[in-house]
């Protein structure tokens, strides 16, 4: 059986190295082995809805983006959530079949109830019912086109077991034979170092992001968290953040030379920060060329994402139709 | 500027007579006043699922009941929801601009909440995210067509407050213009007498159905709760509820001579049951004749309910398309 792997990407901002090496690169190559479906979930970004401005311009960002780093219409198929109607059909139909007990318990409600009650509002304040109904919609997501797989981070696991315990529900009460989707955890994405030495992330403001101007990457390296151990002397690589960055971008035999040279003393984190610097630079040095040139075309974008979505729509509809079949909603 | 009137009909069963005058009649009759969209709501159907068979044949009869009762496609825009993919898109889109509250406060969920702390279950035990979301829902049905007018009963006219506030409040954070409903309350709806004398309601097994044999429906006039004054004595036609029934077939001429000859005495139940029926069946008769025709005929009923619902997507796709331009959804 051919075995479908589908991956959402939130239009939230250019992407990281943290994201490149924990999410994009893991993702990029799952086609490889799968079917590979890969999403731009900009009707996600309607829970925190600021501007439609914001919405356009993160989702034509995230794709040439993702188009840059290495999504190939040939071995991907992608799309964007929002040129398929299919998915909120879809949505509707499974929230008829989903306790509401479930949704509850997500995480992510869970948690924004959480921060409301510990400062003595409402529990449900501010808290609108696409954030509470966001597992479905993102069921929906998965199981429309019977992936058998999700790439996610461990703390998003609890999103494919609701699918799963949606998918069964329906499956029982209905007859039909939505595929139960399996995760997939990418135990690496948490080992990505920010510039502090903390998990990389947005939110703690360590990141290396990767579409930046030569100049400001350079300072960002630079900017990187080193104790203060004289140039002379030996150093050990496994605490240095730097060195931590670094072995991402190197082969086994090269992380072990440069932990060589750490380890002899002499190598100063100025030089070593630069050296990385250069690497990275090099490393996305064609896809920051194809992502100027995509940024510059936005029409070219387009093409992409609606061949894309004709691809999708070409499955979802066929899905669509046996479910609503089996529903006796179709004459 | 034109007014637009919207109705939901439940696919739950054939109309009796006191859906036919609470509802059905006014309904149709708005047409004269209104562009009026008539929609048979499907996908409500599946909140509480049984089978395909159960909302298939449920959809048909309705559908061809309505059509025998008046729907006339010159005059009504007549469709199913399901056939109207744009609804459920714009459903998930109002979700993320409806205050979860606002779903905790509504009244069909409550009372499911209610019946479950009564036995002392946990308070969402056996509901479905369908119900919890189905205001919302009910909000993308009105919303979608700009309905300004939508004729509810009493017990419904949340549905439409809520389809206001949340109007309003996309209205306001997006800076769209939706149409803000209003209810229309249809007083005479909960005076329509059963034959037991309460308000005529499948639920309390006391309905005389439109669309039932000849033999059966006699029947069921003759079963109609009487006192038992003798034949010869005046009789209250105010306290009967044959004539309570009686009245709404009847000019108020006629009703003003029913009455007296209630009052004269000599006018014995039997009699006037006999009347009512078949006062009953001569006033359906066209109706029954084309509904027998239509139900052996169902891709007649078909083919309406699709140019209905053609007519129904060229008015929402533009909607739509405006609102997702505003959103920032669209390229």
């Amino acid at each position: 059986m051919s075995q479908t792997i589908l991956t959402g990407i939130k239009p939230t901002g250019l992407p990281h190295i943290g994201n490149y090496f924990g999410a994009i690169k893991p993702a990029l190559s799952y086609a490889d082995d799968y079917t590979s479906f890969l999403f731009i979930a900009d009707y996600h970004a309607l829970t925190t809805f600021r501007s439609a401005d914001d919405i356009k311009n993160h989702t034509r960002q995230i794709a040439a983006a993702w188009l840059a780093l290495g999504v190939d219409p040939k071995k991907h198929v992608f799309y964007k959530q929002s040129d398929i109607p299919e998915i909120f059909e879809l949505n509707w139909i499974l929230s008829c079949f989903t306790p509401k007990g479930l949704l509850n318990r997500a995480h992510a409600y869970k948690a924004a109830v959480q921060l409301n009650m510990d400062t003595n509002k409402d529990y449900d304040l501010n808290i609108n019912s696409g954030v509470f109904n966001y597992p479905v919609l993102m069921t929906a997501d998965i199981l429309l086109f019977q992936a058998t797989h999700v790439p996610v981070g461990a703390d998003q696991k609890q999103h494919v077991e609701i699918a799963r315990d949606i998918a069964e529900s329906i499956n029982q009460k209905t007859g039909f034979s939505f595929t139960l989707p399996e995760p997939v955890i990418n135990q690496e994405e948490l080992l990505i170092t920010g510039t502090d030495g903390q998990k990389m992330s947005k939110n703690y403001n360590n990141i290396i992001p990767i579409f930046i101007e030569e100049k400001q990457l350079r300072k960002t390296c630079m900017q990187i968290v080193t104790d203060s151990t004289p140039v002379e002397e030996p150093k050990d690589p496994d605490t240095c953040y730097v060195y931590q960055i670094f072995k991402h971008f190197l082969s086994k035999s090269d992380q072990h030379a440069l932990a060589k040279r750490y380890e002899a003393g002499g190598l100063g984190y100025g030089t070593v920060k630069q050296e990385l610097f250069e690497c990275i630079r090099d490393y996305f040095k064609d896809a920051r060329q194809r992502y100027a040139q995509l940024i510059e075309n936005p029409q070219q974008i387009d093409e992409l994402l609606v061949a894309g979505s004709n691809q999708a729509r070409a499955l979802a509809s066929q899905t669509l139709l046996k479910l609503k079949n089996q529903l006796g909603l179709l004459r």
